[in-house]
């Protein structure tokens, strides 16, 4: 299946040179509209957001513009193909923006990799937008991009590879929970995958109120004392109250409610899925290929199964969350993302759907009224 | 009459909140079109380029995308009002960009005015476009940093407030040696003003021949061993056969055939204009106020005024050039702009005038055709 959507998706990029054109609010013809648009009359708009910066949003497109910018060293779940190869992903993400959301957006794909050139530069360029959408950068790099710039720059910032992933996860999660009939302090929880979107999943559950949770990694069960710990793996593990020790991931599975992996294809077996608890609840969101496939871990006795594909049920797909986001803090001008604002779009994304079944856990990016749910749900975070 | 423009003028930005949008080119109103224009589909186009890096030109954005960047240092006449007071002129730009020669622009404004950090970050972000106008930087720091950027990217750059006001001028100086019978081998020109426009001016009028000229600044005349030269005005000194020596633009204009302004508001008088050669030539180009009103410099005795507002006969706009300017190098990946291709759209520009007269030098930018005239133009340099 996947050779003729490349296929075709190849075409679709040469036909067009790409997916995004920058046009025209106003028309340009006499030279009465040029003078208005430009010079001379333009010269009065400088003057004025000069002498009160705070107009820029009034009279420019920093009102309603996100840069989308990546350093191309994490690209989808390819790796670090860099800046070139990270356009055509950029372009679907601000095309996605203005068609579901109304968002201009535009891509700023990155020569460098160096984390404080990054932030430097992200802070040189920020004039002109409205909000920062950092994609596809790397972790750990890309945890201190995100807080530093949450810091020092006076525009919404968020890394949607952490909290778009994470968000529709909690959602999904939340979901989970009622068709299993447990509550969030009893629920048991493995994750596997300490990445991006891995540390961020982990942080919403915790936001959430979900403590009892096994992290993995590619070394297996992360435990105190463990060599080579990151600072983001001491704090996920310092937060759990699960106690672990030395282990692999089959061990940490072992009467486990839910798996949420964001690693790697093919790393949860169907004897590993046998072992969790009773209505095993699967979220294996390696990206294409999941790290089981839906039929395999069903037939193995899971009761839900999520991935992050459009061809199977229960997509966790980050685009559910990040036109809305940025739609809400732009319309309302809202200076920066908390990460507890995910946790209540998480909620807000649980509630509408209205009668959950194992099939049925997430709301789809389609269906009328889902950006604007979440737009207002950041609006009216307190 | 500029107070109404004005007026006009912000209540049309106010309006639309600026005056550039992003557009998606594609439709994303299935989970098909979808996977096509952003993932799964999207990941071969990312591989494809990472394989071959000159297929970004084939399948992104970048083919036909120029960055207007601007470090806010010099707005129109305005001076240094910063990044956000830049935003309307760079989006009026692209506007006009879109509009006139179908070339795609975004306006990128920068906190920083340091002549390095510039350069390091136009190499940055140079991966997404296709080239680089460069615009309201202030002289001398954009000098350096044109020439850095052509030689260290590769794509092409250009300072338009150098190029776009010195081609038009030349395309002016051109039709004016016609109507008033000189050859450009005796043409005598005083030059006053010696900033990107008025550099670029010069180095472009030596290009096409003229070599016979008086540079002034606000010090009065340019001569050898003058305390505080720098390195372009020695430039320019050592380029002319005018034989100088101290005084004032007074003592510079007397037996001149063609005074050039790029400089401030009423520094040319009546009585300059009078003791110029027969048939004196005015190019009054300081905004919005001219080195000398039209009416003023005719009354006088001047044969032929042009000024860069569109109230009066004679427009030097530089917006004839950049439009035209880029699509001929992004529709033919023409590696870099050189100085010399702006002469060769100076004769073009000057060829398309068919009955010059002294109220009309030079082509206006509605002419059908101008914009196809100047990227022909670059694409036939040889």
């Amino acid at each position: 299946m996947n050779e003729d959507i490349y296929t075709k998706s190849l075409a679709l990029h040469k036909e067009h040179h790409g997916k995004l054109e920058t046009v025209s609010k106003v028309q340009l013809d006499s030279k009465e509209a040029l003078s208005l648009a430009y010079s001379p009359g333009v010269a009065q708009v400088s003057r004025e957001i000069a002498r009160d910066p705070s107009l820029a949003r009034e009279y420019t497109l920093k009102r309603n513009t996100v840069a989308i910018i990546s350093d191309g060293s994490a690209i989808l779940g390819l790796g670090n193909l860099g800046a070139l190869a990270a356009i055509p992903v950029m372009e679907g993400k601000a095309a996605i923006f203005k068609e579901f959301a109304g968002v201009d957006a535009f891509p700023i794909c990155l020569e460098t990799q160096d984390t404080e050139e990054i932030i430097a530069l992200v802070k040189n360029i920020a004039p002109v937008f409205g909000g920062i959408n950092l994609e596809d950068i790397a972790a750990p790099r890309c945890f201190e991009i995100e807080e530093r710039l949450r810091a020092e720059l006076s525009i919404p910032v968020m890394h949607d590879d952490q909290w778009g992933a994470a968000t529709v996860t909690l959602a999904g999660v939340i979901i989970s929970l009622k068709l299993i009939g447990k509550t969030k302090e009893e629920v048991k929880v493995v994750l596997s995958g300490i990445g991006a979107a891995g540390v961020a999943t982990a942080r919403l559950l915790f936001i959430y109120g979900i403590k009892n949770i096994v992290f993995c990694d590619s070394k297996g069960i992360i435990y105190q004392g463990r060599e080579g710990m990151t600072k983001e793996k001491q704090e996920l593990l310092d937060g759990s109250i699960a106690i672990v020790e030395a282990g692999e991931l089959a061990d940490a599975v072992k009467g486990a409610d839910i798996f949420i992996g964001l690693s790697k294809p093919d790393v949860l077996t169907p004897d590993m899925v046998r072992i969790m608890a009773t209505k095993p609840v699967i979220f294996a969101l390696a990206n294409p290929t999941p790290e089981i496939m839906p039929d395999v871990a069903i037939q193995a006795g899971a009761y839900i199964v999520a991935t992050g594909r459009s061809d199977f049920p229960n997509q966790i797909n980050n685009s559910l969350v990040f036109p809305g986001a940025f739609k809400g803090v732009l319309e309302k001008n809202i200076p920066q993302f908390k990460n507890e604002m995910f946790s209540t779009i998480a909620q807000a994304l649980a509630d509408f759907v209205p009668d959950p079944t194992p099939e049925k856990i997430i709301p789809n990016m389609w269906d009328e009224g889902i950006v604007t749910l979440v737009a207002r749900t950041i609006q009216n975070y307190r």
